[in-house]
């Protein structure tokens, strides 16, 4: 006997049918005695709908400013998550498994003040607990808290994936299975390269960099949180025939997990890739205290989202060039909050470029191994594949490169590390 | 100033524009310095989609039985009112009125036990006076409060004017505004009758005769409600234009309130009916105790409606002929548990008809003035309609009909009783 966290995303409950299908993955895990949570999402396109209302509400009202209300915000949106946990009950139990639906405030999980995109203070276990172990299964509305205020506070877009792993974590469950509709966690993206391969685990470190970096099978947050908790989360696909599935062995797809799990520990896990990037260059800006408080504080007020920061030690001590990226879309608005700082800032010249691709190399192993990088950069040299940036952590390596050599670029270092071999 | 529950249903919050126009109908009363609550349906269709899937997921899942757990429905079927209280919220601020959406189990609203159709236990208007107040108008989700076990429990189709009535009282309200699709009540059906005049005043006695004998205008449970706890209810309509109305004067509208208020009673108020109505009568039924409870019991076990019942005294004291009315679409049903009873109920034979409507006189005056029914049955005999059953009330009289003479019965009685007169 396990407990166990089941979550299912949007395209999942999509329709009466889909959330059948995720009522005999349930049935499948209490069948086999294991006591059951299951976390859900809006249905597919419910949220939007309900966002999209919010959002021009202000708008119909001829108000001057968008602004809406978080707290109204909240109250409108959860309501999609709320109709998908009543309708898997009765589902469940049309099916002869006992079952009711959670909101976030009736457990409670208690979120704090910050509406729209608040986080999780604390989880009270202990009704789910007792009622799991009564043999009921716990469907629980995803996304969603009750904040200070006692008003309900939801957890930000894809905060689901948030919910279900804290829940496993309150609930101290054997594993989080979050169902998507891939079916688990490859060596790099098989659109781009078919010999990609499915990771059979993933340590909480890499799947974190792999996440930041544009994979989107996770949620970064849910990550951080499955790390900090030791959560064994596993990915999984939701396409999967219900009765296809062994529910007393190893779940199928990828474990993310910790990394002392993972006894042959590989130098790289896997090639990640971000497009649309653009990068803006200062030139010689004056090298002393504070300048990189000047440059990043107004971009970081203008809510752009700044990404990859280079900064080369100066010959001479008294100028630098600086480079940092930050999406395609964003840079018009970059270079106009560089343009009016100029004065604060000192720096000669700006130049941009629009149109980048970020490439990264990550895995645990790196970090006693030495030569990784060195191995990363002859490769794309040998293909003519020109660097302009390298930015590194301790298990990654991540590379600016023009977007016309995203594919080749990828399959390259996809390769040269041997992640092609089954 | 004055503290006001204003009721806006589905139709009036249909779409983002409807519900501007609700905001600036409750900013009028706000900028005449009321305090102001409001209770809101969910957007119309919404409510008839949830509860389609309600009712459509254990059909998907293959469930033998078409049951649901009315807890679930509560959960999906609220959240309806739920999205509307937060879109009024955040345009009442969109044009600068201070607003929040209150959900029932936050203010909280406590009802009974009986999910999906549940009674208001107690209402604890503390927070709700404290805000409102301080200048803050509550935006309340009709329908809804939280049951005993901590979850959502809704009130039965069209609670919302029963959740705005149970407000009103709550808060010690001066009046309760029922915002609807006409403009008042009206001495009879103007589609009908054209020279239908709206009533400035009726007695709560008289509406909840006339709301029962078919009148759309006001659920009964909300004029019972504001009978008891004496909430002097407005009802008008929702496409006044916000601008053109007085804030400081009475409402237009019809008011409904204690037959006190009403200082010329009118012998006769309105003239209701009801159609598609279907007669059973069993002949020659043994006259002896509990031959009623024989009849009847089946019939509501079996869920079925029974309206008027007619029995009288039989002449020898042995058998005697009872007659009663069910909906047309229950007849076959009623039929078949007669026949089932049969030998329980001991009748030599059973008639039926349907196509049959109801027509009521409807009057708080009818009380002390004689005569009233005498009229009723003049005027029909006149025109050469012929009455199958009656039954009377102290203040109402209602008459079986052919439903081919619904019209001309209406008007008849509407004119013989002077209603036709400005």
């Amino acid at each position: 006997m396990a407990r166990i966290v089941m979550k299912f995303g949007g395209t999942s409950v999509a329709n009466l049918e889909r959330i059948h299908n995720v009522a005999r993955h349930v049935k499948r895990e209490v069948d086999a005695g294991h006591e059951v949570a299951v976390v859900v999402s809006a249905m597919s396109g419910k949220t939007n709908e309900l966002v999209g209302w919010v959002q021009d509400m202000p708008k119909v009202a001829g108000a001057a400013s968008p602004f809406f209300d978080a707290r109204e915000y909240d109250a409108v949106v959860a309501s999609g998550e709320q109709v998908t946990s009543g309708l898997l009950a009765i589902a469940l139990q049309a099916i002869g498994v006992d079952a009711r639906s959670w909101q976030g405030w009736q457990i409670p999980l208690r979120t704090d003040a910050a509406h729209a995109s608040a986080r999780i203070d604390s989880i009270d276990g202990a009704l789910l607990i007792s009622r799991m172990a009564q043999g009921q299964v716990a469907v629980i509305a995803g996304f969603q808290g009750i904040a200070p205020d006692n008003r309900i506070a939801t957890l930000g877009r894809g905060g689901s994936d948030t919910s279900a792993v804290a829940i496993a974590a309150a609930v101290n469950a054997d594993r989080c299975d979050i169902y998507t509709d891939v079916d688990g966690v490859y060596t790099t993206d098989p659109r781009i390269e078919p010999k990609a391969r499915r990771l059979a685990k993933v340590a909480f470190e890499e799947m974190l960099e792999m996440a930041s970096l544009g994979s989107k099978v996770l949620q970064v947050r849910s990550v951080e949180l499955a790390m900090v908790h030791k959560v064994r989360t596993f990915v999984r696909s939701s396409f999967d025939k219900p009765e296809d599935i062994d529910p007393h062995g190893e779940p199928p797809g990828t474990l993310i997990c910790d990394e002392d799990e993972i006894v042959e520990q590989e130098v790289v896990t896997g090639i990640a890739y971000a497009k649309d990037e653009a990068q803006v260059s200062l030139r010689r800006v004056a090298d002393r205290p504070g300048v990189a408080a000047a440059v990043f504080g107004p971009l970081a007020e203008a809510n752009i989202n700044v990404d990859m920061i280079v900064q080369n030690i100066s010959e001479d001590g008294s100028k630098t060039d600086m480079t940092f990226t930050v999406p395609n879309g964003d840079l018009a608005k970059a270079l106009a909050v560089i343009e009016a700082a100029r004065g604060e800032i000192a720096y000669d010249a700006v130049q941009s470029e629009p149109g980048l691709t970020k490439v990264s190399v990550v895995g645990i192993g790196m970090r006693s191994h030495a030569g990784v990088a060195a191995t990363a950069f002859k490769a794309l040299s040998q293909k003519g594949i020109n660097i302009r940036a390298i930015t590194t952590s301790e298990i990654k390596i991540s590379i600016l490169i023009d977007g016309a050599y995203t594919e080749l670029a990828v399959r390259t270092l996809h390769s040269v590390y041997g992640l092609d071999k089954a």
